[in-house]
């Protein structure tokens, strides 16, 4: 998506090896102009998959799920909660999720009753590397019977193996961005296939 | 707003003499219609503060912040992160915040450079109760130099002191809807002042 690109290169940082920094206008600071865009992009990708329900992890997936979800006829939002320890309660529903950046597993749980058997599900996020919290989130999917139509995701480290694996898994997945690699400080872009 | 509090009526539930669920369609899982409806209400109200960023707290209180700021012209989105600790750091500002509930204190944080100094700041929460996460919202406006020319609130626990304390402190503040307390179960809303 080429005004995603165009801010990537102008706003971002590139820090070390695989360290994206997009904290001035995709999280915690957010252009909101450009994040109704996004929103727009991947109702684009997603609409033909007929999704009813949009789904993240907080926090900063948030935003952007809001976004596609207005993009897509205001269909609702649930965002996983992120916690340390496991919760006894018959009511939700959760899945771990290993952070290969802080080497610690976290779990993501919803309660049941937001994600009905069936529904169709557009899993948005900000980030996919690994692919660790996507896979937690179609965890959460599959336990609740509700079928995933679609993965959006904002910045993909395509010198990561989660977009590849997830595609490879058949997953309809579209990432508006894709960082090839960080040179110098410099964030390398794959060129834009729209 | 009349449609907040329908569906406060309709979904909403009141636990214990001070607890307002509405998980259901205002945080966790999103009712997006309404959420939209939300912001323009905001906007309305605000308009003519000129606000110029929107202001909130991780993590339900983003998706009502984004509303606001499309409303008000897609102007940026700002989300303090919460953390147990001080960090130690110059390149952020810090406040704390502490929690009746939980009997604890956090603090919050944004980097400086995400709100400048001079910036017209409206302040979106999902809950105003005892006030201390908007109070905390503004330390980090005030530490900034930054003006909070509004708080708007989706629901105001009206039977708690922080939106009175506001108020009378002269903050231009708009709470969507205003429980009155919790009879039985009941969620009693204050009548609409619309």
């Amino acid at each position: 998506m080429e005004a995603l690109r165009r801010k990537i290169l102008e706003l971002g940082k590139g820090i070390g090896k695989d360290i994206v920094k997009v904290d001035m206008f995709l999280n915690h600071r957010i252009d909101t102009a450009l994040l109704f865009q996004m929103g727009e992009a991947w109702a684009e990708e997603f609409r033909e998959e007929k999704p009813e329900l949009v789904l993240t992890v907080e926090a900063s997936g948030i935003a952007m799920a809001v976004a596609a979800a207005h993009a897509l006829g205001d269909i609702p939002v649930v965002f996983a909660k992120k916690s340390a320890t496991v919760v006894q309660n018959d009511d939700i529903v959760q899945a771990p999720v290993y952070s290969f950046t802080h080497k610690t597993e976290n779990m993501i749980r919803i309660e049941k009753r937001y994600l009905p058997a069936g529904t169709r599900v557009l899993i948005i996020d900000d980030f996919l590397a690994d692919g660790q919290a996507v896979r937690g989130l179609m965890n959460l999917c599959w336990q609740q019977e509700a079928k995933v139509v679609g993965v959006g995701i904002a910045v993909e480290k395509g010198f990561q193996p989660g977009g590849k694996q997830l595609r490879e898994s058949g997953v309809h997945l579209k990432s508006l961005a894709v960082v090839e690699g960080i040179e110098n400080g410099n964030i390398v872009l794959k060129p834009d296939d729209d």
